[in-house]
């Protein structure tokens, strides 16, 4: 059974055939079960392309209960087996905790490569960095566009490090898939609809973070939207969601991280550093995160936190991220994974 | 005084003077007063463009405290005077009230044409209708796409009624700018950049909706992004925020309304629909929303909300949303305004 | 039906007597209703008093869904007919919208008489003022304890207005009972429930306000235990709520005032002041919850905000409360009330 | 400088010595620093008992900005070592994580033996059990009474473990500090002020738990309710917030862990069940917890949940809570700490 439909007290004959009748419409069978004040129908069959508001408003109907979750391409139901996403030979979703570091932004090739090698150096897989940067002032530095792009590349090149950045507009998606090894999909676009189509049609690797006031549902149909559209690779990224708490930016959903491997098959990962937004809550929360199953860590370094573009007060130096990492090791060790 | 930096307890001569430099290398001034322990330095001049997070950053400070909004072409500060956006001859932000009406999606020609009729009997100005429609699961109806903006047009010089429809992605402004008086942006695209950029690159008035997850400073600053790139049309509207509460389907902050037009020259639009998620909650809250000051509503009005192709249980019939208008003129009338 | 439990696929008979059997022990039918997979029981009776999560941690069973709503006494179900409270000779929950003003804290006999013929003045029925004060700092003024109340009398005697202060510990009902005429729970005592008990066992009437963390479901079943300790004179109050908003100093939920109206017989009273927390919104959100069909109003009034004890910044003086309240009377015509 | 007091563009001579005058006389120092358009006010000595609210309703002062937190007994500034508390030779606060278990209420005698055992045998170190429960309805069992703690005190004497049980109301904090070795405070009771000073004047240990909406400079508050009383061992529980999700029950803020032990010297035990509401899900959380830096934690554990008076879902049998405290041992040696 896949959802319930209640009728309301005193109900009649007639609007409950007609309820059958428009379910069975769409392919659904139904199972009546009649009490002596009301009657249930229990409906059988692939409900998620019934619409539910406009059962829920003929006449006689008290309410619905759906019992087969929204999602189906992202659950754990469809796909019993966890997802591991091959990047460059990095494999995530795997038994290594894999580890992404970085600046917020790219502001200059200078100080790109120097992270990109104290990232490398310290045992990081992937640098992140963004070309792109959704601002809240369209006063702040936007980000270097295409020219943080090819910086990106350099630091690759140099370091053998896979990149992960930020896509942000449909148009821009085949440009930013040239250069980008995985696709990041920010918080602030999480339902951004055609940016979530558009990534979906790639064979690209996503990075897609959860926004910061979304459910966890939500987050796994952003995830439906790209699946949908034939990319397979989707990895979900928790980085904090926005609660009445003040001395934190965000507030981690700690929970989210085992719940998503209960109910979807993707990879999981962890943004320690905008989930708290101060640097010295980011090594403690990452231990964490390592503890209750995350699959990788993205944390934001930068070779001088104190001249960043954006983002300083969250950022890691490079000695401290070093420490960081390994102060994991027996933390991921602890829970039966390597890193 | 735009900004205040406190030093820390302790911080050296060097310190404080580095910090003056960088301030000042950005066109600021700095007033320098030193107490027993804590220096403070106060910035003048524009600091809008100053990196917040870099000076905080910097050795020897201890905090910021902003006092110039982040706001600028958005303030009442900047712009006295209420702005009053003309719509075919509808003022939107003046004595009058404005009613805007219909259904969240067009569904076919008669349904439109039905609702026009309708929201135009009642008293209503302006016509709603999603011909692209965000939608939380890919399995859902995607709305009909440019045809749905042809039968927009045509209900339009069939009543005379203004057409206000969504846009969702940078590509289709000009496509929608083809059609619709005005351009809506939904909820969960507030913080989409390059579709604000678009629009803001238009002459077409906006909507814009507030996030369910997003402040009333960043309402202001996505408008604020609107109007920097030179459109300076638009509307704000508060459509419900996220809470705990799950009785409605968002909360609608109706101190906002208020807050908003001494924050901003702005008209205010509130969207009592999304905001309750229940038609019988429309009304009261309709006339709530007016009685705190609303330069307008937008209601979701459908002939047979039972058949709605989405959001039904939130529509109106036609009757009772020509009922609600009748008793919202006295409300008007009682706080001053017409209807 | 008052509750429904749907079975996991593949329960066995046994299972499903088992569940049925422990059902049955406390008094309630049930209604089977076998489907191919799935097998569901259709509760009926009082299930208020079956331990929910008991049944949920039975084998077999799927989930629960609640039909009957957990509260009673406080149902407009259960007392269809709106309850009416009768203080000193002033009906609340009747036509008339009723109006409470008054200092947060009684500071000295000055202060408050001044503020009662103030309120007088105006038109208010009701005089607030808090001799007992929660505080969240230890440091803060706790109150004048019993020397305030019998100011609050003082000033009953010299205006003729009802006295309405708030208890804070079941040890002290009686002593305030003895001079008040309605009994406050604050905020933040919602679900203190030994207190609630004790105020039950009173003949006084009970303002309850909602907790800034505490759902309409919660702030009826606090009622409800009110109710059920026999004090059938329980006004609700809506004060605003916590949420990620910044600007003001809560959220008021306007919904929840017809909402409450919709769920419940017992009288609604808005609360501006804590709701917003500046004195410049109290106007606009009265006049909104006035529209909205709230039954009264309780806001701060203090001669000298700026010399107010607590709360001075969201306190209106008497010259703008006498003018809010003129303000109020064509609004309270508007939606069929007088003032 | 513990507090800045900003003056509006424009403020008088006569306006700035007033307020000047004001803070002086609660004994604080001001620091004037006069900028061409602003005037600044740095107060230099202890803020604590200054009425913000009376300072920031002075003619010609635009805002306050706080420099000293409002908590002083629970901050770390003023007590830089960690607290320890000892608790019936369990030391609290030390390198050990401590281990408390046992069923959400006392049922039966059988019942509280049987999990006591249960949680000697896992490790653990302390025995939880309710004998007075808030319930959110009247009609649910509220708890055994002084019958509960009874039971409670012979299974201590059977099985050596202490016990902490909640303490609801200021009448009862003698006779459950009787039986009791800590004392708790639940959620809805963190702001009962009256009951925060009854066990301030005890001399018991206090585990007292955030509230869901409560943020953590509230906890700290109510933490320095009871200090100030006289009170000394006081540990501040993470059970997790509320937030929009509705997956899990509640969200457990993890930051939480390391921000309190930054700000505090008090200990930082966490409740897992209470924050996630699903068993399967206490075991992760417990670990993030751990690997955070929590000093212990508390988890409900029933040899039969399904028969539980409450709480059921959430509550571990005694074999995983076993396999849970196994598990965690790596996790404490990875982070330095043992158990």
């Amino acid at each position: 059974m896949s959802m319930i439909i209640i009728m309301k007290t005193g109900a009649t004959p007639g609007q409950i055939e007609n309820v059958i009748a428009r379910v069975e419409q769409r392919g659904c069978k139904t199972h009546v079960s009649k009490g002596e004040e009301t009657t249930i129908l229990g409906i059988i069959g692939d409900v998620r392309n019934l619409n539910f508001e406009h059962i829920e408003r003929l006449d006689g109907v008290d309410r619905i209960v759906r019992i087969q979750r929204p999602f189906k391409l992202a659950s754990r139901e469809f796909h019993p087996l966890d997802t591991v996403i091959n990047v460059d030979g990095i494999s995530i979703g795997g038994k290594q905790v894999v580890i992404m570091g970085g600046p917020c932004a790219v502001e200059n090739r200078q100080q790109l490569l120097q992270t990109a090698y104290a990232v490398k150096d310290a045992g990081g897989q992937i640098l992140r960095g963004g070309a792109f940067k959704p601002r809240t002032s369209p006063y702040s530095f936007q980000g270097l566009g295409e020219e943080g792009l090819r910086i990106l590349v350099e630091a690759r090149e140099e370091t053998g490090l896979a990149i992960v950045t930020e896509v942000m507009e449909p148009g821009m998606v085949s440009l930013v898939s040239e250069y980008a090894n995985i696709l990041q999909i920010g918080a602030r676009n999480m339902q951004n609809y055609a940016l979530l189509h558009a990534v979906g049609e790639t064979k690209k690797p996503v990075l897609l973070k959860r926004g910061i006031m979304s459910t966890i549902e939500e987050l796994l149909m952003a995830a439906e939207h790209i699946l949908s559209h034939g990319n397979e690779q989707v990895m979900l990224c928790e980085r904090g969601i926005r609660t009445f708490e003040t001395y934190t930016r965000n507030t981690l959903d700690i929970s989210a991280i085992p719940l998503l491997k209960q109910l979807s098959h993707l990879p999981v990962i962890v943004d320690p550093s905008h989930a708290t937004g101060k640097w010295d809550l980011v090594e403690p929360v990452s231990r964490a995160s390592v503890a209750a199953g995350a699959d990788g860590l993205i944390i934001e370094v930068h070779p001088n936190p104190e001249e960043a573009a954006s983002d300083g007060a969250q950022s890691l130096k490079p000695e401290r991220f070093k420490a960081l990492i390994q102060s994991l090791k027996p933390v991921a060790e602890a829970v039966g994974r390597t890193l």
